[in-house]
């Protein structure tokens, strides 16, 4: 348990911090007071029964699983709460759209085609694919990550199962544009499944999958300040899918278990709040990641924004590489001063390389290894980025005065 | 959305109710204060971070985790907290166990064997198993639901790669010789891996997964009051089992993806309030269990005890057969008397067949389909056994009435 006393000092090195600004929504983040709210009820009020069940706590949950699904299709435009299937997070329903929608449509081919900026959880299953001999072919990026349209088009072959590339990517922020991708996918093979995650989309910026036209679609709570072990797969009509665990069925045909009713309800809530004023919220959004972009390229020399700019940038996202600092360094140093953020370095990771999505963009390793992700809320206001643009040069400055370089 | 419909008007149906009893702990139940209280903060105080993320709320998340894992692998006397993974659930923990655990070791053979009566997060993936070209072998229990041990023997062979039969029978409750079972399996096959399903046992009889001499274990919440969404899976150290999904790791090697720290230090409490004097509680249990069951038997005519009786039995564990009644109408009536319980008919289960364990144990259809089972918590008091025992026979009564048999 020696890392665990080594994680007790550093929390207790905070002391008395003059503000919080948390900005790893990457990664986690705090749950909305209103989403708690929500989901108290469900503790052990009303609903606490298994859905699959003929009694009143049992009937209370599948009517608060039903009416959630029908809410949240809505936000995404599918035509019926029964495209959606909730699952655990994320990382399942991405496991889920490759591993099982390879599974139920493999007479079609043997190939997967995902983007070289693809999150660890659909990057990761599409290698296990490959050592079980699925071809799985990675197409390249520009240097802003938006997906090389000539490359995808000769990725994809008659035997190309599915395509999965994401519609915001969850480290630069790039908007990819789907409708267009799907439909260079589409021409070249029309039986091709295309999977988009858009966990970094969902609740920034407003979509419709039927607009985009894509297959399936993973949706994510933590990501939006809802409860985490919660998220979605939006499932097109008549697309099929093979369950990848087995065990006892209840709403969800996709994966088996006791749903998470709380935290399906605390979903639905922290959608509601992300989809209200969802433009003006954005403007806001922006309006704050320039800012801050701005004036940390302007005032921190040897920086490098990471991501395109303007509104082809998700409204949340701000990625900057400062050269000669550690990136894992400067989230402590940062964490010191009460600001929270993460970084592609490889040593924060905890992976043999920096963020692949960083190199792949065209980033030096010491470049990505000096990379902070921050991730804003429309909860931020004027004061946390004043006061994340005071920290930030302090941070940078102290742990360049001792770098070798 | 007409099931929804019919829902709502049986939700309406209910009026007032003299009392409510919940016996459905077998498929979830409601969370208890103490755990709730013990989660709140962790949904937006603390430890809201990433624990794999170098900053205060990762940290703080971090050393929740493993506090929780030291606390809940001292309970089942596990030697290092290091054997302990959580999951999101039993159906989790068991998936890996038989998926991960079998892929792991693959080279020993071809084999898994299963108890006719394993929970159908175990049966199930079995089954998907045998599809894929495992061989699974199910061995055959007496009428009380003890595993055969003869047959066992003769399951088991030098190409046996995993053994699961569950310590207690999550149906009838029959509490399984585990240590002379593993005994019989090692004997024959030392290569063998020991998995048991110790859902119904955690938190309600005491057991030792170092005397028991199991491979793996697994553990859940909901079924001691605990959150939804959250489970473990002891992994004897040494052990290799397979992912059987991937994504970014965390704290946790054997499942990818974001920690639900809130769920895991609400599993922890409710560990804790389970293992608090738990002998006493266990006698209390046992004394309303028995005060149900000879009075049900008794005072009910055609009624029929399913699983064996005293200390063989779990003591929070009441099934019971009502010939003549079809059991999806009974906890419909007993719903709507306040009385909370589940069923082994077919209509209950949404399967083609009713309650597999009930028909391993020799009863016939119309018994399966007539069975209620009630779990019983700690925080049941003398009056909600007289009120179940008051209502009961009410409920059986009018359906008996109505019944064309």
């Amino acid at each position: 348990m020696n890392v665990l006393m080594n994680v007790r000092e550093l929390i207790k090195a905070h002391g008395d911090i003059e503000r919080e600004v948390y900005l790893d929504f990457e990664n986690s983040g705090p749950v909305l007071p209103e989403v708690i709210e929500a989901m108290l009820p469900y503790l052990r009020e009303r609903g606490y029964g298994n859905p699959t069940i003929t009694h009143k706590p049992g009937w209370e949950a599948y009517e608060a699983i039903m009416e959630a699904s029908e809410e949240i299709a809505g936000y995404i435009k599918a035509s019926s709460f029964e495209e959606l299937h909730f699952t655990h997070s994320d990382t399942e329903a991405n496991n889920i759209a490759l591993l099982g929608g390879f599974s139920a449509n493999r007479k079609l081919g043997r190939r997967v085609v995902i983007s070289k900026i693809e999150p660890l959880s659909i990057l990761f299953p599409a290698q296990m694919m490959r050592k079980n001999g699925v071809e799985v072919v990675e197409v390249p990026v520009n240097n802003e990550g938006f997906v090389l349209e000539n490359e995808l088009l000769k990725a994809v072959d008659d035997e190309t199962v599915i395509v999965s590339i994401g519609l915001v990517n969850h480290e630069i922020g790039t908007i990819q544009p789907i409708k267009e991708l799907v439909e260079v996918v589409k021409e070249r093979n029309p039986c091709t499944l295309f999977h988009t995650d858009a966990s970094d989309a969902y609740g920034r910026i407003p979509f419709d999958v039927r607009e985009l036209g894509v297959d399936m679609a993973t949706l994510c709570s933590y990501k939006i300040q809802g409860p985490r072990d919660i998220g979605a797969l939006y499932v097109r009509e008549g697309v099929k899918i093979d369950r990848i665990l087995e065990g006892p069925l209840g709403t969800e045909s996709l994966w088996p278990g006791l749903e998470n009713v709380p935290g399906i309800v605390g979903f639905q809530m922290a959608s509601r709040l992300a989809f209200e004023n969802l433009h003006e919220k954005a403007r806001r959004l922006k309006g704050f990641r320039d800012m801050l972009i701005t004036e940390i390229l302007e005032k921190i020399p040897e920086t490098i924004l990471n991501g395109p700019r303007g509104d082809r940038r998700a409204p949340d996202n701000v990625n900057i590489s400062f050269l000669r600092c550690e990136g894992e360094a400067l989230t402590i140093e940062l964490s010191l001063r009460g600001v929270y953020v993460s970084s592609g370095s490889a040593c924060t990771r905890r992976l043999l390389q920096p963020s692949h999505v960083l190199l792949a963009i065209g980033r030096k390793y010491e470049e990505a290894h000096g990379s902070v992700l921050m991730k804003l809320s429309s909860k931020h206001g004027f004061e946390d980025i004043q006061y994340v643009l005071k920290v930030l040069p302090q941070a940078v400055g102290r742990l360049r005065s001792i770098s070798p370089f």
